[in-house]
């Protein structure tokens, strides 16, 4: 099929080169012109502006816009739902906040214009070949018109029609805050191998258990990879960022009054990491000295 | 090669028939009569008593315990450190706690006996075919000796030797913590997913996520096969059992002060689960009532 993929970023070139490869044509644009050059290499068309993406599509136009969530997605569906005609396909492949692209769906509806949020999982890699996508929509048939694009870039049973708009972002959302668990579960296991008695080889680790054990599967075999360069991970520090996903996921636990310690702990491990030192080690140390004597450390 | 199986459990009769579809001769021993009648159908010679199972085997004897932990595997190795000779081998394939392995690697080694304790995972499905098996012993040459065995039985680069005796069971035991932090992670996400506005089939959610996706793995196909049997769990109550490793991962985090929130909640999470109703919860709201007047539950 004929579509135009708006962001180039990591995953918008990524998923160019996915699309192309499995004979669609791509209207490409970004503001970088580098980026742009990228997808003329992968076969891509591309435009100077959304107008002149939109007067390169047949209708109806498919538009696949894959940049931050938030701003740049915003705006861009906003200037989508001006320029579009009725009947014309939005899709947000983006890391969207649900609650954003329920607003999406309606400035969209309001123009006749049909969206689908689309969570995509697997990485860049995924982007690539063999991704994995949650796809929301209000318009159950008409993401029939639209299966074959993820057909072919996705893995075997890689993707699913989850329901009414919002739903597919909203299924990432979950997924990351299960991500957050795994990983920081992982990571666990592997600081308490680190400071015991026993002397362990991490990417041999990684390996065995990436291989028939319980606990295999991807982020296990990434940590191979990651260890494979690194085997103590002395380059890097342990400053864990975060982009908004698990958060979305402890705020959306909250809501509904849902128990999940596990993917709050994870993303608290993460705040904390961000800290050099923090008021509430300094508060806890200040009182055992209050009423004990402890002494503490002093600056 | 020529081994005993000791315990023909779910592990054991699996792992029987893995041995001897890999060319090893099995001598097994249970004290069930059932369990030595199905290792007969698979091909093993049975004993009757631990000295007959010696007897029937080539000296350096290999014997292979896959006993539940503590009580039976320490009174088998007892015996055995009696009944075996000098340079014989004691595999202990069980769950035992290191510090016991640790222990009956001293009781062996005082009577020139060598042992190994080998965490194994994969569940019953790995005990029979592509298993995974984390193997410690103090003798890393005659690990040479007894490696082909676990080439046939384990999943390919699915078995590692990982250092002095004690750190198989180790590695097994941390092995665990991460999974109970993965499980609960996982659950976490589904429980977020039920309680939500939108209508979604765990059974294709786990699909999807197991195609893929960062969080793939074999513990998300597992719940794609359980979701497929009852798509929402109404057959089953939602109370986590557990048998120990986890405890003992935390219980090391302790001793070794090493922060692991996630697998400290999924363990506290399980023990909640045994609970109908809590102290904790009546003291909460005791307190409550106590100051602010709250209602509280009357029994």
């Amino acid at each position: 099929m004929k579509l135009a993929m708006i962001g180039l970023g990591k995953m918008g070139i990524n998923l160019t080169e996915n699309l192309i490869r499995n004979n669609n044509e791509v209207v490409a644009y970004d503001l970088s012109k580098d980026a742009k050059a990228d997808a003329v290499k992968l076969g891509a068309k591309v435009a100077d502006s959304l107008e002149e993406v939109i007067n390169n599509l047949d209708t109806p136009r498919i538009v696949w816009v894959m940049l931050p969530a938030g701003n740049p997605t915003n705006s861009t569906v906003d200037t989508l739902s001006e320029l579009l005609d009725q009947n014309d396909i939005v899709i947000d492949g983006g890391n969207s906040f649900y609650e954003d692209s329920l607003k999406h769906n309606e400035i969209l509806k309001n123009k006749g214009i049909k969206f689908f949020d689309v969570g995509t999982s697997g990485g860049m890699d995924g982007a690539n070949h063999d991704g994995n996508f949650m796809i929301g929509g209000d318009d159950e048939k008409l993401f029939s018109y639209i299966e074959p694009i993820f057909e072919g870039i996705a893995q075997t049973d890689g993707y699913l029609y989850t329901g009414k708009a919002g739903s597919g972002h909203y299924l990432k959302m979950v997924h990351n805050g299960i991500e957050y668990g795994m990983m920081q579960a992982i990571a666990e296991g592997f600081d308490v191998l680190t400071h015991s008695q026993f002397e362990y080889d991490n990417e041999a680790v990684a390996k065995v258990w990436s291989n028939g054990s319980v606990i295999r599967g991807w982020l296990m075999e990434l940590a191979q990879s990651a260890f494979s360069k690194d085997s103590n991970l002395e380059e890097i520090k342990g400053v864990m960022h975060s982009s908004g996903e698990g958060k979305w996921t402890l705020e959306e636990a909250l809501k509904l009054q849902v128990p999940t310690p596990v993917i709050a702990a994870s993303l608290m491990m993460r705040y904390r990491s961000l800290e050099d030192d923090t008021m509430t080690g300094k508060v806890v140390s200040a009182l055992r000295n209050e009423f004990g004597g402890h002494d503490v450390d002093k600056k």
